[in-house]
């Protein structure tokens, strides 16, 4: 006997370009499914609007906006980075979720996020088993970083890969044209601790005088004498450099390539500024090589890049945010859509799977060594043909009479409190 | 009787989206007049090219690699950053340049560049006709900076300013979803002493709560203490803020921001380092308002985004290049192509016009002070009136199979030199 209620939806963490396509695939098809699902509400800033019982009403927008996610950057339904009390020492914040559900007759929930989103959804269905409340929580998953297991990939990645591979393509032209004077270029990426995202700048290199030259993953200990050992080299083969750098660099030690690259750095107040990556590497070649050292960082506009994100991506989030809901339906809990690949390169397909919850919070993928070439300075043919299908296609945008695009924003008709209670963290 | 013979045409300066559309029009159109123009050659890395005797020759590359500069970034002559001596204590460099022109039999040259490739042109054109060698020297604008004068807007900025300012809308939205986390962003764009481009991500936008909430023009003198007002001003209306600011912002004084507002930084051997404008607003937001405050700068990718570019710009690109040939072949001569509007914004039309290039060399043209509003942190609807049509339509790409754009690389089959001296700088 297939459970029936209302439902809520909730985006978590970093935006994507894609975490709206994904919350556009759980909405449609749960409104379509009204039999099952008497009503959707959103949570207004992910797991936080839960618990403060802010939950606005999907159904109650104008459909042409949620269609419009499938077009749209960033977390519609608004996101948060929210630490939660831990669940073995303190349990207060998981009652008071499931409370904020029971008080709504919330019978599913679906969570759109990392693997501290997963982790968040194993021990909300956990406590509602043990106090007898019957519900469902599927994850559904979403990460620029890649970083997900038990998935071949994340929706966001393709997205964030398209866009950071045209900008390496472009900037490096750029270095390429003006190589007299500005000689080499820095461009940081995001991706924390994993280097997908830096990998993926590798996809813009076709030949071998193309950017990037040199491309630096967290994965690889970063050795600032084989660093300048890798540029000189470079710019006496191509009399340019183009370097790409992941954030989260560091060296044999596990220290942050800022603090071993000589960019530590004082401010007016005596405050030590520990400068990001990119900036630690420039710093090394203007000072160790001596020559002019550009550095682009695109900062949160890489992950948000929807006017030039990947057709598969989208397609790909919207059909895990669907496939949540379908495996709802069907009585499924406890598990987030995983993406499976079939075919090889030419004819790659992808379908979803299933991975429980408690699995996917505890397990992490960081680049394998495969994918990083010999050298530590790039990326191998493998990692060209995992991550090449990622990016195929360019996402439609719906544009603006003001040559801009049209994104979502939601009325936000907000439903009514009935706990009674304030949250308070 | 109008001159024949060959030309030259090269590109200088900062790389742009369509600096290679321009090289386009001047290319396509000397080579389907070649009862006037001989030969057209290209000068390899701009003036340097001219300077070295290092000429190819476009009629010996694939005509597609020349249609396809329509649709590809940077400069793909090659581009300089380059001082000549100072004409007139040191004729030289313009002598060198003139006995190359000479040697090769040069009678056209095509300079697309800013004021100081107006002026390089101008002085070669002087002294050409002091020594009574016969030519025809016209100046094509270029400069994403737009601060050209005696014409209405650069080819460049429409293309600049549209990638920024969806860059803009983008992380903007990304502020909006996270704002419990990442309250604050601030963006630095180029346009070194012009605020052109900074003032182009206001036309992202549209209702009060869109990002960017504040922009600052280096034309405005910038003061810590009306920016920390503004911003938290801004916070408790919207609860987040977005930031745009010029990389050129300076005080009453003068002096640079980086130095005003606590950005001093001494890197591991002592050196002082100046960070750029966004970082030290980004201090100031940290430290003296107090909540987290991101910092993105694509650096040089702005200036190269192909991918989100302008179809007006691309095309009006193109035609400033095809002007000047066109001029050239009336024997018109030492005068720039300028871009003249016409209409209104609902029927906006360009043409173009000419103007002397010495006046060019010595013009500038800032932002307006009735583009920029009262408070100095943001812009005027006089500014998106004049702005919004030059960033409308969307520039055509041509995809590889591999999801990224094809953008032109030459093959530069170089002629034979014919001076028999080596340039010395």
């Amino acid at each position: 006997m297939a459970i029936k209620g209302k439902a809520v939806v909730a985006q978590s963490g970093g935006p994507t370009a894609v975490i709206n396509a994904s919350a556009a695939g759980v909405i449609e098809t749960a409104l379509a499914n009204d039999s099952t699902f008497s009503a959707i509400y959103g949570a207004d800033n992910g797991i936080l609007g839960v618990l403060k019982e802010e939950l606005f009403d999907l159904g109650k927008e104008d459909p042409r906006q949620i269609n419009l996610l499938r077009r749209s950057p960033s977390a519609a339904l608004g996101s948060c980075r929210y630490k939660l009390k831990d669940f073995d020492k303190n349990k207060a914040d998981y009652e008071r979720i499931l409370e904020v559900f029971r008080a709504h007759d919330i019978r599913f929930f679906f969570y759109i996020g990392g693997n501290d989103s997963m982790d968040t959804a194993d021990k909300v269905s956990r406590l509602a088993r043990q106090t007898g409340y019957e519900m469902v929580v599927m994850g559904v998953p979403k990460t620029i970083d890649n970083d997900l297991a038990y998935t071949d990939h994340c929706p966001g990645y393709g997205s964030v890969a398209k866009f950071t591979a045209v900008s390496a393509m472009e900037a490096g032209r750029d270095t390429e044209a003006l190589y007299t004077a500005d000689t080499a270029t820095v461009m940081e990426v995001m991706g924390r601790n994993a280097g997908w995202i830096a990998a993926s700048a590798g996809l813009a290199r076709r030949q071998e005088q193309d950017a990037p030259h040199l491309i630096y993953l967290p994965e690889a200990a970063f050795s600032v004498e084989n660093f300048i050992r890798d540029v000189k080299a470079c710019l006496k083969a191509y009399r340019r450099c183009f370097i790409v750098a992941g954030e989260g660099l560091r060296d044999g030690q596990g220290r942050h390539i800022a603090e071993v690259g000589g960019s530590f750095a004082q401010d007016a107040f005596g405050h030590k500024q520990l400068g990001g990556a990119g900036q630690a590497l420039r710093q090394i070649v203007e000072q160790q090589v001596g020559v002019k050292c550009r550095y682009n960082n695109a900062g949160t506009a890489q992950r948000t890049a929807m006017h030039f994100a990947s057709a598969t991506d989208v397609a790909e989030a919207y059909m895990v945010g669907s496939a949540a809901v379908s495996a709802a339906m069907k009585g499924v809990t406890d598990k987030m859509v995983t993406l499976v690949r079939e075919g090889q390169n030419g004819d790659y397909r992808s379908t979803t799977g299933l991975a429980a919850l408690s699995d996917v919070a505890n397990g992490e993928k960081p680049v394998p060594r495969e994918f990083i070439n010999a050298a530590g300075n790039g990326v191998t043919q493998a990692f060209l043909d995992y991550a090449r299908p990622l990016i195929a296609g360019r996402a439609e945008l719906e544009m603006g009479p003001d040559g801009l695009p049209l994104y979502t924003r939601f009325e936000r008709h907000f439903v009514e409190k009935k706990t009674g209670k304030e949250y308070k963290s």
